[in-house]
């Protein structure tokens, strides 16, 4: 093989080790940096990762494995990130070397609390890399799948479509499609909004609403979100596509889905902070919500599904009463 | 209450009953018309429909039950036809009662086998009744949610924007909320078509493809409905209105779909024989399949999808190899 990419990639969690493995099926180095000292070691011991997606085996010859951010940071030059948005500036604050040159990767499906901004924007502003430095990696596509090599689709988003281009060589296998895009901003948006959906399919299920109810949520949730990208970013895209109508369509539906299980113990009568206690991840639709709500009262879009969401995760609402309402606001 | 129309459900299975059960709500009488005396005699008696939808209770005294199909065409104005798209040649050649003044509402989810015609298609070719007194009754509903009284959202589609309301509102309840819709050729062609994709997502599963996978298939069959649709009936249409995705969510991702069903069992390794004689109910799909490809045929429509499962239904071709092609053609 020619001289290949070095890609590093930022967080030790389930995505984080679902998207190591992909790399490990083309790449002879992965620099793979995560918190945790005592995982490193279980890894190059035993070929996967403790904690997260368990199942997946990964050959440990193969990474260059660091909890020092730095390091990894100024060995690399392609950094593909996937901690939980929440843990994201934090991290980030660890830096001393400088970001500027890099190129970026996000696979965060979420907004970064701290700006409300979803990733790409966050990197751009807050780190000055110009968008043809960007770029997204979106599904669907739930970690556990992957680990089990089961078949599945991913979109590599960018301005750049060479650096679009070579993310999706090296993630590609005889189990992961990938296809390319130049929305960055629309498929992340949708990578965020999804969660957000996520988490209705979640309240009403807890409710008590059915698979017929579900089908009209998720159809509903699909125009919504079209309205909602549209008035962020503008442009010609088929929502129907894979990275974004597949995307909602796996966490809306799968048993997978932390935000979907967080929904529904709403639901089921559990308070945001207990729900929040039992699980032991973060949903990131929890976080998408509040930012996702300030922007739609920005730009106006009609989200009905989003306000429903907000009024019960942040203004106290009753859940039954709210989706009651909700209702007579979906066709 | 005012003047109620006189409305009569044909056919004795699972959506029948549900559909005469929603009448109940808001009707007096309704005349229902099915081939078992020994079921009307249960019915009378016990409230509920013994081989189908038991667990619907149905208010017996408003019931015109008859076993004599021209008993009940000639009583009734409106005419709401819910048998297995394989029995409706066989019922209609009952008649000898003429169709021609009567509103046919069709809430048959397949093709005519034997003309290859959509219902509506069927009763304007074959019985001259003009689109004016045709409409479609259509989900996403299953019919087991609407005997438990979960709530479901139907779409009524008619050319007469009358007729449509005047079955919406007889169909409305607690539980049911109506959306009328003059899109009666593509709401029947997505009701139909929806069934194949069911049988798809069921012999992906079968096969051992994931949710990934499966959200995959979903956002490309979509799209495929969109194209098949658009070259049948150009017109606007919003495909991720309920009537269309939502139809399409409902039986493609739910454990009470038969189409989703003998799809599994397909891609088990079952022969198409095998798999019909272990289901007590005919998959919808199975015709539709047949059908679909001859329009796709003449029409030039990209349709990977049905292309597939015909392959695998009607050509013998493997459905291990021929599903691996597919994976190929989405994105």
């Amino acid at each position: 093989m020619n001289k290949q990419p070095k890609i590093a990639v930022i967080g030790g969690g389930s995505w984080a080790t679902a998207i190591v493995k992909m790399l490990t099926e083309n790449l002879n180095t992965i620099g793979w940096y995560m918190r945790s000292a005592q995982a490193i070691e279980h890894i190059k011991k035993n070929n996967h990762n403790p904690k997260y997606l368990r199942s997946a085996e990964i050959d440990a010859t193969k990474l260059d494995l660091s909890k020092d951010i730095n390091r990894t940071v100024a060995k690399y030059d392609i950094l593909i990130f996937a901690v939980p948005s929440a843990f994201l500036v934090s991290e980030l604050e660890k830096l001393n070397k400088p970001l500027k040159d890099k190129i970026i990767f996000s696979a965060i499906k979420g907004i970064v609390p701290e700006t409300g901004l979803i990733v790409g924007e966050h990197f751009n502003r807050e780190y000055d890399i110009p968008f043809e430095n960007i770029g997204v990696i979106t599904g669907p596509c739930h970690a556990e799948e992957v680990a089990m090599e089961r078949l599945s689709y991913l979109t590599i988003a960018s301005r750049d479509e060479q650096k679009a281009k070579l993310i999706g060589k090296a993630l590609k296998s005889w189990y992961i499609k990938t296809k390319i895009s130049d929305d960055i901003i629309g498929t992340e948006y949708a990578a965020m909004l999804k969660n957000i959906y996520a988490v209705a399919a979640g309240i009403a299920h807890g409710l008590g609403y059915g698979d017929n109810f579900q089908s009209v949520l998720m159809s509903n949730a699909i125009r919504e979100m079209k309205r909602f990208i549209k008035k962020v970013h503008k442009m010609k895209r088929n929502i129907n596509n894979s990275a974004y109508l597949g995307d909602l369509l796996v966490t809306g539906y799968s048993v997978f889905s932390r935000n979907r299980q967080f929904g529904n113990m709403i639901g089921k009568g559990y308070t945001v902070k207990s729900a929040q206690m039992e699980m032991s991840m973060i949903a990131e639709g929890y976080y998408a919500t509040k930012s996702a709500f300030k922007i739609k009262q920005e730009n106006g879009a009609k989200t009905p599904i989003i306000e429903a969401v907000y009024n019960v995760l942040y203004a106290d609402k009753d859940a039954k009463k709210e989706f009651k309402k909700l209702t007579n606001k979906l066709d």
